[in-house]
């Protein structure tokens, strides 16, 4: 059975896990980011003391074969009173996690309880909060604070922590024995980079025998990378991973002008990478993008609505079967 | 397969189907009253509208054959921040009452989630307050206000609800086609006879072929029924089935002095009901009693854990086996 390793956030994982589990006769292991301090999850961790849910939640939906009724329980959202603006699923994260004093535990019986296909595995299992070191010499501290700053305008020295965060056992396992290894999707400051900063994961990375695996970013993010090409992303990502990385998988598909219209209403100019592969990596240009056009959902209710532009989950899926 | 019905609300119902699940080949429907309206589950009557879910919440979990953390979870119940005093059980069934719009699918959700062994089923899908009116014309309004109350000091005329309230069809279903109906036991006006108030029930009780079984109240609550006598409670009881009671099932076991002392401490006099069951009725007598000297818990992890004295689960359940 061949072993598919995703290292990533809430979104851009919750869009391919959801095609991957498609896959017949494949292991599958999902690496999930533990910044995120906004929005739920940041009151969860500030009220409870918990570690953030919010990513591993939308994992467990992705690969969760429960009914369509408890997929949708699990991003439910509350709109009134005390729990106005929690999601379900982030409650049932903390709960476990204060019913078994331990958050990775508790991911293991939410597995059980959503039939989850895989497994589902935070990046760490250390409270910290992300640091930006910008060139400027300020620090930059939350992942939610990040996400909001314009931090365009200077050089990123280093994505780091507050304190020292050591890569999750059971993470490191699975990459170690995987096959494929796939960087992404999604917002490259806060929930890929996020994961390459954890101590203990560039070492493993060069040691394992998988194929690590770039799906290169179809747009870029306002004040963060705006005008950036497909090269920058590679040769920025290079530097984190301290190795070359095996494939890069680039969309084939350009977006309809409706599409990027939206996107562009929203983010600015300079949203589309620009399309400049280097030649001394392996590219595998598909098709990989989605055609429907999905605006932002105030309830967020599925959590891969967000984007005007994304990937589609099983033409994704398609590329990654290919590889196996 | 024997069909067994209980009649009730939280604690005492969480008892007796603790016990009832272990027997084998039997099926069970646990009909549960919807007068809540105090704690955690009064709060998410109010700020979300749903329909009061702590009473079923306890019934699922008595009958849940998932693993124990799952129980535990279900019980939880947060001590920090905005959800501060909400049990995580009643989030779930709020959440899935959201969902699906309908409270009686979420509890067909919530069983499916916690793998329950049986049925359990609402007594009502109709919102409304519970009331009591008392013969000096007052009457008081809310499960939780009549709870409280010093209702003793008159003569209770009727339980009624401030508007029309129907028996579920599922439950009317059940009761007609059960072998046993068990009434409680549990908290009398706020538990039991809140089942026997609501439209229907007392029709399909006297149109059922299954033998009725009232489990004598082993305590008297202060402000409602100290020194009342079995008879008394048969006799009151009869009033609202207009029918007479099949079996009364009473205990043989009188209560250690610790056990007394404890409870008369937090009650005072009068709390053990009188044994002067009638000899009109067919009474079994048997050790009933639990022998655990338990106190009240703050956090209310296991609901049957509030009374020192209670029903033995195991014992309860081995003398309906022998009615089968």
């Amino acid at each position: 059975m061949k072993k598919i390793v995703t290292i990533g956030g809430g979104t851009g994982s919750f869009t391919i896990l959801s095609g991957l589990k498609k896959i017949p006769n494949v292991s599958i292991t999902a690496v999930v980011s533990m910044a995120d301090d906004g929005g739920s999850t940041g009151v969860l961790r500030d009220e409870l003391g918990v570690l953030p849910p919010g990513d591993v939640r939308q994992c467990l939906v992705a690969l969760s074969e429960h009914t369509d009724v408890v997929r949708k329980l699990m991003s439910y959202r509350f709109e009134e009173g005390g729990l106005s603006g929690h999601s379900f699923g982030n409650i049932l994260l903390a709960a476990l996690e204060k019913v078994t004093g331990d958050f990775a535990k508790g991911v293991e019986v939410a597995s059980d309880i959503l039939k989850v296909k895989g497994t589902v595995v935070p990046v760490t299992d250390d409270k910290a909060r992300l640091l930006i070191t910008l060139e400027n010499q300020t620090t930059l501290e939350g992942e939610n604070a990040i996400n909001h700053a314009d931090i365009q305008t200077n050089t990123v020295v280093k994505i780091h922590y507050n304190t020292n965060v050591a890569l999750n056992e059971r993470a490191k396992h699975a990459i170690e024995n995987a096959d494929i290894v796939i960087l992404g999707p999604g917002n490259y400051y806060c929930s890929v980079l996020p994961n390459l900063a954890v101590n203990g994961m560039a070492e493993v990375l060069k040691k394992t025998k998988a194929k690590i695996i770039f799906p290169v970013n179809l747009t870029n993010k306002k004040g963060h990378t705006l005008y950036w090409t497909a090269q920058g992303y590679v040769k920025d990502i290079e530097k984190y991973l301290q190795r070359p990385l095996d494939i890069i998988l680039a969309n084939s598909l350009p977006p309809s002008k409706e599409q990027l219209e939206a996107y562009e209403l929203q983010e600015g100019d300079g949203v589309l990478v620009v399309d400049d592969l280097p030649t001394n990596t392996k590219v595998i240009r598909r098709p990989l993008l989605s055609q429907n056009l999905v605006a932002f959902q105030k309830t967020d209710v599925i959590a891969s609505v967000r984007s005007f532009i994304r990937h589609d989950s099983d033409l994704f899926a398609e590329s990654i079967k290919s590889l196996l």
